[in-house]
C-alpha cells in the first residue's frame, strides 16, 4: 500500500480556482493580505498531515475572455495577487513539518538573486522549501516586464535550462560542505579556500559568483514543474523531482503519466523517483448526502464569466465568441487543441457552460464529492489507475475545503495506511521519499557537487 | 523636548559592522539563518520601544582590500548574506508595532516585481514597511548580475528616478481607494472601472499595468535613502521620508544635515518632515565602569583585516598597500577623498590601524560608551548639535547590544520624554510622525493619487 502525498493548492489571492466562490459566507480568501490567515492555514495543514502547501503565481491578469480583464477583476479571479514567497517565514515559524512549494517564474529574474531568495527560504524553513519552476504563460505579464510580447515558448525553455544550470552551480558547487567552520580560536568563520566563483558565461547569463549564501539544508530546493508541452515535459524529465499534472479522469491523466515516466527514464533517472501529483477538488462531509448538499450549494455560486476568464488565460481561447449552450468543436478552439483536451475527457463535446461549471469549481481537475470513505476510495482509484503519487488539492472555499478534508478524509487515509500516523520533522526532500536532503545523481544538479 | 527615533541596524548576515566580533561568546550573529533568531530579535525590539528594525543588504562581496575577498569571507564580514525581505513576515506575525526598513537595490530589478514585493510586505505587516532605496555600490555585485562593471554612478540615479516613478504609479494611481468593494450581492469583488493601466513607456522601463496588488495600508512604503553624493542627496531631497547619515562627530554630521534640509526645502518640501537618522554604536551597562570594561573586551576582538575589508568595500580604498601605523594623507586616498572624510573628523590624520578600530566596532559612526545617563546625555547632545531626529543603532554583538540598550538606555530616554511611554499600533509612516498612512503632497509620489 503506497503512501499518498497531499499538497494543498492555493495562491496569494482572493480566488484561486473556484470562480465566484468568494461570495460564500464561509470563504476567507479575501484575508490573503493578512499574515494571520496564512499562519492559521499552515497550522491546520501541518497538524492534519498535509505534506506541503503549494502556492501558484502569475505576473499578469487574465484578459483573453471578451478581450478584457473585467471579468477576472470583478470576480477576483487570481487578481489581486500578492507575491507568494513573503508569507512563508511566518508559516515556517508556526510549523515544523509542512513543506512550502513556491511558484517563481525565472523568465523575468536574474538567477543570482533568485538563487539567494530560495537559499534564504531554505534556511528559514529548515529545509522545507520547493521551487515550482515556471516560465510564465501570460502575454499580459510580458507587457508588465518591458517586453512587447512573450518570448517564444521554446526559447523560454532554453533560457530556463541555462537559468537552472546557473542556480545549480551557485547552490551545489560554490560553497563546499565544510566551508563554514566558525573557528573563533583561529579567527576563521568561513574558510576562503572553500568558497568558489562559478564564472558562468552563457548565452543568456553571466554570473561570476560566489553564491551569497552558505549551504542551506537542502542546498537546491525540491524542484517542482508542471510543463505539459513536449518541450515542457523534456524539461521536467531532466530537472523535476515532483511534477504536477491535471485531467478530468484517471485514464486521461494516465497517458500523461506514462509519457512522463518514460521521459524521465530516458534521462537515466528512476521513473518512480519523480513524484507525480494530479489536481483534484474534494468536497466532503460526514455523510454522502451532506457532501452532495454542499456541492449543490457551491455550484450555485460559480461565476460563469470568472470561469471563462480563467479558461481564457490558461488556453488562450476566448469563449465569449461562442454560444454558451452549443457543444464545442475542435474547430472552435483549433488554435489550442491540446489545452482544451487537458480540460475534458475528449470523448464527448462540452458546451462552454459545462466547461464553466468544470473550471469554476475544480480548475483543471475533477471535483470528487462524497463521504470520507467515498472520497478515499476515489483517491485510491486515481492512484491505481492514473499511477500518480499524490494530489494537489484545490479548494472551493478556503480554508473550508482543506479543513473538511483534514477532518474527514485524512483520518480515513491514515486508517488505510496511505498517510503516516506520525511524521518526524525532516527536509521536504526527505518527506517526499528521497533518501537524502540533497539532490542525488543522476540528477543534473548533483553533477556540480564537490566530493 | 523632541522625540528621538530609534532604529536597530542589522543585516541578514553573521557580522554586519563589527568585524571579528562574531568570536564573542555571547554573539548570536551566526543564527541569522534561523527564523527563531529573527522572531526573538523583533520581539525584543518591539517590546522595548525601538521604532524599526533596519536591514542593510549587498549583492556582492567585499573584495577591494588586498584585491581579494578572503578577509571578508574569513571574518564573515557581510558574507554570507541572505535576502533581507524574507524573514519579515515571521517578525510581523510576532509583533504589533515595530517597523521594518528593507534595503533593496533597484539597479537589478524590474519595478513591476519590486513594487509587488513591497505591497505584499506592506499588507503582511499591516503597513509597517519601509524601502531603503539603494542603487548598489559594489563592482562585485555588477559582475554577478550580467554586467562587466557598474553602471556609472549618476546614470544609476537616472534609472532610479524612473524606477521609483513607475513604482509610484503602480502604488498610488493604478487602484482607486474604493476599487475593492467585496459586494457578494452584486457579485463584484473589485470594480473593474477603478483599476487602471499605467501605460508607462520610459527610457529604461515599459510597464503596462495594472498593479497586481490591491491597495495596502501605506500604499507607497515609507521611503528611506542614504545617498551622500551630490546626486544621491538630490534624489533623497526629492523622494526620501527618512535619510541615513553618518559621521564621527556632531559637527561633521551637522554639515550634511544642513545641506540635506536645505535641499529638501528647495524641492518645496518641509525640511523638518524628513527624519534624519545618524549611525551610532552604543555600549552600555549599569555603570560607567562596567560599560568601559565591555568596550575593552570588545576592542580586543576587532579583526583588523575584517575592518579593512569593510572599509575597502565602502570607499574603494585598499589599505593593504599602506603602512598600518603611518598616518594617512589625502594623497593616499585621493581617489576617494569624500569617502574617507565621512569616516573621520577630517581635522587630524588617522593611521589605518586607528581606522580599523573605528570601523571595526562602529562601522561608519562613533562608539558611545557609558552608563545609561551618560549614553542618554550623549544622544541628546547629538540631537541638539547635529540636528538629527534619531539614530541607527549598530551592534557590536547581536542581540547583546540591542538588549543592553533596551534594558538600560530606553528607560532613561523615556524618563526624559524622548521615547513615548506607550505606542499605539499604527503604520510606520504615522509612527515616524507623518499625519497620515499615505504619502502627502508635495511629495512627488502623492501627485499620482486620484482624488
Amino acid at each position: 500500500m503506497s503512501r499518498i502525498y497531499l499538497n494543498a493548492f492555493d495562491m496569494a489571492c482572493v480566488g484561486h480556482q473556484s470562480a465566484g466562490l468568494w461570495r460564500h459566507p464561509e470563504d476567507q480568501g479575501h484575508r490573503y493580505t493578512d499574515v494571520r490567515h496564512w499562519v492559521e492555514l499552515a497550522k491546520l495543514l501541518d497538524e492534519s498531515g498535509f505534506d506541503a502547501l503549494f502556492l501558484a503565481d502569475v505576473l499578469g491578469v487574465y484578459d483573453v475572455y471578451n478581450r478584457s480583464r473585467d471579468a477576472a477583476v470583478a470576480d477576483a479571479a487570481q487578481v489581486p495577487v500578492n507575491d507568494p514567497t513573503l508569507a512563508v517565514s511566518a508559516m515556517a515559524a508556526a510549523t515544523q513539518r509542512l513543506g512550502f512549494g513556491l511558484t517563481i517564474s525565472l523568465t523575468y529574474e536574474q538567477p543570482y538573486q533568485l538563487a539567494r531568495r530560495l537559499s534564504t527560504l531554505d534556511h528559514l524553513t529548515d529545509g522545507r522549501v520547493a521551487w515550482n519552476i515556471v516560465t510564465s504563460y501570460l502575454e499580459s505579464a510580458a507587457r508588465n516586464l518591458g517586453l512587447d510580447g512573450q518570448i517564444p515558448h521554446d526559447e523560454r525553455y532554453e533560457i530556463a535550462e541555462e537559468h537552472v544550470d546557473v542556480c545549480y552551480q551557485l547552490w551545489e558547487s560554490s560553497w563546499e560542505d565544510d566551508a563554514v567552520v566558525r573557528d573563533a580560536e583561529r579567527g576563521v568563520f568561513t574558510d576562503p579556500a572553500k568558497v568558489h566563483d562559478i564564472n558562468h558565461k552563457g548565452k543568456y547569463f553571466t554570473v561570476r559568483g560566489p553564491h551569497l549564501c552558505e549551504p542551506s539544508p537542502q542546498r537546491t530546493p525540491v524542484l517542482f514543474q508542471a510543463g505539459a508541452s513536449p518541450r515542457g515535459m523534456k524539461f521536467a524529465a531532466s530537472h523535476a523531482e515532483a511534477v504536477f499534472v491535471s485531467g478530468p479522469s484517471p485514464s486521461v491523466v494516465r497517458k500523461t503519466v506514462d509519457r512522463l515516466r518514460s521521459a524521465v527514464a530516458e534521462q537515466g533517472r528512476d521513473p518512480r523517483s519523480v513524484k507525480i501529483f494530479t489536481m483534484l477538488t474534494p468536497i466532503t462531509a460526514e455523510t454522502s448526502e451532506q457532501a452532495q448538499t454542499k456541492l449543490r450549494e457551491y455550484e450555485e455560486l460559480v461565476s460563469v464569466p470568472g470561469a471563462f476568464a480563467l479558461f481564457g488565460g490558461w488556453t488562450g481561447v476566448d469563449l465569449a465568441e461562442l454560444d454558451v449552450d452549443k457543444p464545442l468543436t475542435y474547430a472552435d478552439v483549433d488554435a489550442n487543441r491540446s489545452a482544451l483536451a487537458s480540460f475534458t475527457t475528449a470523448d464527448r463535446a462540452w458546451t462552454p457552460r459545462e466547461l464553466a461549471g468544470f473550471v469554476g469549481l475544480g480548475g483543471r481537475g475533477p471535483v470528487i464529492t462524497g463521504s470520507p470513505t467515498e472520497v478515499a476510495d476515489e483517491l485510491e482509484r486515481w492512484v491505481d489507475e492514473a499511477d500518480v503519487d499524490g494530489f494537489n488539492l484545490a479548494y472551493v472555499t478556503t480554508p473550508g475545503t482543506f479543513a473538511d478534508f483534514a477532518r474527514w478524509v485524512i483520518p480515513e487515509l491514515r486508517r488505510r495506511g496511505r498517510v503516516p500516523e506520525h511524521t518526524e520533522p525532516t527536509t521536504l526532500r526527505e518527506r517526499l521519499g528521497f533518501p537524502s536532503p540533497r539532490l542525488a545523481p543522476p540528477h543534473p544538479g548533483a553533477a556540480y557537487r564537490r566530493s
